[in-house]
């Protein structure tokens, strides 16, 4: 499924990538670093998604005669069209695995290669990893909250558009149980689900008649919705009738939906209703503009609420709708380079730089080191926070990870391809291995990530040298 | 550019898809309503947007044998899938122009088809109009807010995903003069442009180099990004000094980038600093987390832009991520359907109806009114409020239009099709068609939208109705 060709990327990308073209200098060796500076939703983490769908798009990611005829007419030079006729992304790429948590500030990704193939990625590989890691991220609080129970994501009409393809697996990495979207399902192999519309119930002379001939149709996971006319007058009483008849030709109900009105009270009234009838195993499915907050209370309230169906907050992360990732030029030709700001949080960090992880003795994660990709860790005993340089957490002794390694290169995948599953059974893992201060959602605990000495000097150098030449 | 199929829905659409088939009903007629319930971000209005695009997207809404081996793998039966294969949409489309100014609870688009086809195509309709009306019309508030001033659309790195194709669409019919978007300047024929990244400034030994040869390269619309290193110190004086030099080669340098900093101070010295070293001419560029209250504010303050870059806060509608688009039943075999609500502003308007716009003596809006399809216009002389039937606005001899019209029948679209640009001088048209109390950001005048008596009467007796049977 072709969608996108090197044309996915921002007009400026191209220009430049002309502008080296045409300066000569498409050989020269760079290196570009992927991070954001703040976690969505107030989070203590985030949730790294997206990679192996940027790999399939690093494919697509050339220009057909199509692509270069619309570039010739919108004034590129036949020169540099000549050479991106045969253009293709042979850069390599250090990233964590899919599923993995991280940190602001910390260089996630790292792209190595010619000035032009790394420049012109930039703008599909932040579009990639920025949205799909933030809806992981947001599915994750969402699972935190519903606990044990079955979390089933149902946003694909309230999606921003095309982002559903995307923001249905991002979704399953971050904990979702299942999605209604049927066209991600058929690309990911996602677990697909869905109950039914007011438009079913809607359709038949009565509601008795509507949920029987879906029992008759499903008689597996069949879930009647029961809020068109009066949830307790009417639809749980239409429901365990047809609960019972189903009975009677062996089939079970799977459960009934609630998706308007007050959802603790009327889960506990329908329980109620539901387990005097004998039918203690069908199951209350809940939706209505639900998010973690409102699960959570729910949940508090003692609602009967066995699945939550989320929509519009999980798929647009509504509360929080980007993640501020950004890429930037940390090396040409082995030169470290850097970006003044008068925020001296957004001044860059330069240099080739890899990511170290710490671990306590019963595997729970420390702090996160960036070092030097010349550092040796066994000779980094002390971390530095990025901006006052008098925090500093002894590293020394610790249990170290690579968190980033080399995972594309040449064109190649150099890791096995993981299924959703998987990549999300390593979120659960990872998430677990996280302590709880980190995961409350009320002003959760900053996690320690610093800097090594060697690239605290550089930087204070690259800065004071800037003063210098003025 | 193929990327959708049939399988672009829920779940539940194909279940209950298949529970028609099953039941006999696949020639049942019906109609269903499109609506949303509230204005995004507090506006007074909204932009209607993504129409095209649907069109478009209803041709690959078919599935081929790998969707149908698909779907007979999650459970789908032979007898419905053999259905499928040669299911195309064959509905008929009622709906008002792109870029049409319109209004919560009014039936802005109908379907009108076999109860298969409708129930289908919901989730794509509801993902494509949803998104992109939204998107239009955050647009359209910037649009306000920057006046004469230029808008770019920058937001490709940061939209979700693959929001981006439609996104830029949809920035540019609401106001936006072009995109950074090059995927979907080539695909929708928009104007797409750029300045130039941190990253080639850094890329080179010194700032002044990187300028000079981006001019000499681009002489046309060059744009230099001053704020690596410092703006006023550096950036500005190394414009200046690059933009003479092009004066010397018979060029003139098109403007400067401001992303950094603030923004209002920086303009003012920079325009300064231009217009002393007799460049009145170059443009001044700013970006950054822009908005449509920040462009007010920054225009307030006599901050000295004339081109503003938004990114984020535009692709993404961030402060409001989703208009809340629905699709309800409202007609089965000619018969009216309701869905009831314990809230009364969320029972369904019963029965095929129309929208017919009337308008003041000057050709400003004055209020929409919603009539059954039967109703004669010429007959409706009131029409009342949807839930206060007290509240009630005469709008005999008032100039009407209908505000929908057949757009899409039998696999045909029935409309010329429109140019971006067409599209965006009509909703610019419109909005100027409204009277300023609806346009301000705060409190805006609530805009009339009445029923028509006999409408109003169809619902009473359908919600009595509904009592009675219990």
């Amino acid at each position: 499924m072709k969608t996108i060709s090197g044309l996915f990327t921002d007009h400026y990308q191209l220009s430049m990538a002309e502008g080296y073209f045409s300066a000569g200098r498409k050989d020269d060796r760079v290196n570009f670093d992927y991070f954001f500076r703040k976690n969505p939703f107030g989070s203590g983490f985030t949730i790294f998604a997206g990679l192996q769908v940027l790999f399939n798009l690093i494919e697509d990611f050339q220009y057909d005669s199509d692509d270069i005829d619309f570039l010739y007419k919108r004034g590129f030079h036949d020169d540099f069209l000549d050479f991106l006729k045969n253009f293709r992304f042979r850069g390599s790429i250090y990233a964590p695995k899919e599923g993995e948590v991280i940190f602001p500030t910390e260089s996630i990704l790292s792209v190595e290669g010619n000035i032009i193939e790394a420049q012109l990625l930039e703008t599909l590989l932040l579009n990639t990893l920025n949205y799909q890691s933030l809806i992981a991220t947001k599915a994750n609080r969402l699972r935190q909250s519903a606990g044990k129970r079955s979390v089933m994501e149902f946003g694909m009409r309230r999606a921003q558009g095309w982002a559903a393809i995307h923001g249905s697996r991002a979704a399953v990495i971050g904990g979702a149980d299942s999605t209604s979207n049927v066209q991600s399902a058929y690309i990911y192999d996602l677990d697909s689900s869905g109950t039914q519309a007011h438009s079913w119930v809607q359709s038949f002379d009565d509601e008795l008649t509507a949920f029987r001939t879906f029992a008759q149709l499903r008689p597996k996971k069949c879930v009647l919705l029961v809020d068109t006319y009066h949830t307790l007058n009417s639809g749980v009483p239409n429901a365990i009738k047809v609960a019972k008849e189903m009975q009677q030709q062996g089939h079970q109900l799977f459960g009934i939906r609630l998706d308007s009105g007050d959802l603790a009270y009327l889960s506990k009234k329908a329980r109620i209703m539901l387990d005097k009838a004998g039918l203690p195993e069908v199951k209350i499915v809940a939706s209505n503009q639900l998010d973690e907050y409102l699960i959570k209370s729910l949940i508090h309230q003692g609602a009967k609420i066995d699945v939550f169906g989320v929509g519009t907050n999980l798929i647009t992360a509504r509360d929080d709708g980007a993640l501020d990732g950004v890429y930037k030029l940390s090396a040409v030709n082995d030169r470290p380079t850097i970006k003044l700001s008068e925020d001296v949080a957004k001044v860059t960090l330069p240099g080739k730089k890899k990511v170290i992880r710490y671990l306590n003795g019963n595997g729970e994660f420390y702090a996160d080191g960036i070092l030097l990709s010349e550092d040796d860790p066994d000779d980094v005993d002390m971390i530095y926070h990025p901006q006052y340089a008098d925090k500093k957490s002894m590293v020394n002794g610790l249990e170290k990870e690579n968190l980033t390694s080399k995972v594309f290169e040449n064109g190649n995948v150099l890791t096995a391809k993981k299924s959703i599953g998987e990549i999300s059974e390593y979120r659960s893992l990872r998430v677990s291995q996280l302590a709880d201060e980190y995961k409350r959602f009320e002003y959760p605990h900053i996690y320690k990530v610093g800097l090594s000495s060697n690239l605290i000097q550089l930087r204070m150098d690259m800065i004071a040298e800037s003063k210098r030449s003025k």
